[in-house]
């Protein structure tokens, strides 16, 4: 039975148990309104470890003042019952009065891997992603933790936090889920209406096209960015925040010349939605 | 018998191996050269733990570009011999490659309290501090840390980022040692010459001169900055840097007058070595 915890004090008392019994810790900190997506990370979790902690936080530091905090879905009944049926153990659903009192002032930076790409449009949201994710890591302390691949550059970020910062967890990188037309899983679809999620395929497309262009060997950066740009600019409610191709190690963009895997990662506004997807295609 | 640990993999291993059969371990990070001032620090993690780890690393991230990183003090043969008579467990003192690689981008910042006091002079300072001492606990796990309270800055730093990040660490201070004749030990007072050594008593004296005259009743800040500034000034070889009188609490200044606890904090270069002292006045 998936138990809810909704205090620091009680999951540290389980979590402590556990440990005192051996068991292997996963954990999967999300913002709620699960999707397929999730529910992946949630089943990638439990196949590596013993027990399994959900985060649901929708964290407000990581949101910038015009962003969709306030409108962000939720749905914590039907979360449960997702949970539950994956065989996740604990639902660690806090408010955020009790994440950040009112002294709050700590704040844990990735200086590099924050700039570029989503970085650049949303100055803050990265130190708010590495500051919530080592606090919750400090109240979970798993062993293994799992995160989405559509989050790369999040996913980087966090990879190296917990080396950086010498935590003892493992950081799981876990691949996109896509719609059966290859829309990216993502709660923020939820926002979008009929036209727009035709418009929203746009993304996927592109980046299968540019996929297909590169493994029949483009290797201008700069032809490969401008195909893509001219999928998603014919579909009429889109608008292109940025177009990354670059290095999927460091984010390092490719300005010459495609020579080793590359990591090209959109973002794109489809109406007032804003949307992420990537694709890592690897050099042989 | 003490254990000197050079390497993160193996103090790792030791300390899982300490929490799997229930030991609580005390730490206590220092950057050696020990004096009697560290000696209690660790006789205090000793009488509240199991085991207790005391860590040597002279941390560059903490020493700005014109300050003494080179030329502190270092002799670790010394500091072994003195730590083994207190019953410390374990030496950890790894080396600045191993504990900041070429890569490393990832940064504690404690944003209000290392402001003003030595924040003010030492800007990179108290990041530096978070950072490091962040790693080291994720590193040695400890269930309680004892800092001394002459770096009182820091030790409001220490509690503040640990509390922040819900770091599972009880943190304790611990009451300044001092010399027989008041100054207040520091590995730094190596450097002092005779002269200067006679011109550093300054600090204390200035100190005990304030805890009179607020005792008697003087509640004026000015006042007693004042008296403060005077005594020091009349040592030849000093240069005043900050005297602050505050709330020990949140390091906010008194400006009017004296109705609360008092902290008072000094930092005073004599001749070319940079001294902090500070006390505590209880107002009842």
């Amino acid at each position: 039975m998936i138990k809810v915890v909704n205090h620091i004090p009680e999951i540290r008392e389980i979590i402590n148990n556990w440990k005192s019994q051996g068991f292997k810790v996963g954990f999967v900190p999300t913002m709620g309104y699960f999707h397929e997506g999730h529910l992946s990370l949630m089943r990638e979790a439990k196949r590596l470890s013993d027990k399994v902690v959900v985060s649901i936080f929708v964290n407000p530091t990581q949101f910038g003042p015009n962003e969709d905090l306030d409108k962000y879905p939720r749905d914590i009944k039907r979360d449960i019952d997702l949970a539950q049926k994956v065989g996740v153990d604990i639902i660690f659903a806090p408010d955020a009065t009790q994440m950040y009192d009112p002294d709050f002032q700590t704040w844990v930076t990735v200086e590099k891997l924050s700039q570029g790409l989503c970085g650049d449009f949303r100055p803050r949201h990265f130190k708010g992603v590495a500051t919530v994710v080592t606090k919750l890591f400090n109240i979970v302390q798993p062993d293994i933790s799992v995160f989405g691949q559509k989050d790369y550059q999040q996913l980087l970020v966090i990879k190296r936090l917990v080396k950086d910062l010498n935590m003892p967890i493992e950081i799981i990188g876990h691949p996109i889920v896509r719609e059966k037309d290859g829309l990216a899983m993502s709660s923020r679809n939820t926002y979008l209406s009929s036209k727009e999620r035709e418009n929203a395929l746009s993304l996927y497309k592109s980046l299968i096209h540019a996929k297909n262009l590169i493994e029949q060997g483009e290797s201008s950066p700069e032809k490969v960015i401008d195909e893509i740009r001219n999928i998603i600019e014919s579909y009429p409610l889109t608008r292109i925040e940025y177009i990354f191709l670059g290095d999927p190690e460091n984010l390092a963009p490719y300005h010459k010349q495609i020579k080793k895997d590359v990591l090209i990662a959109l973002a794109v506004w489809v109406g007032n939605t804003r949307l992420i997807d990537n694709i890592i295609i690897k050099i042989s």
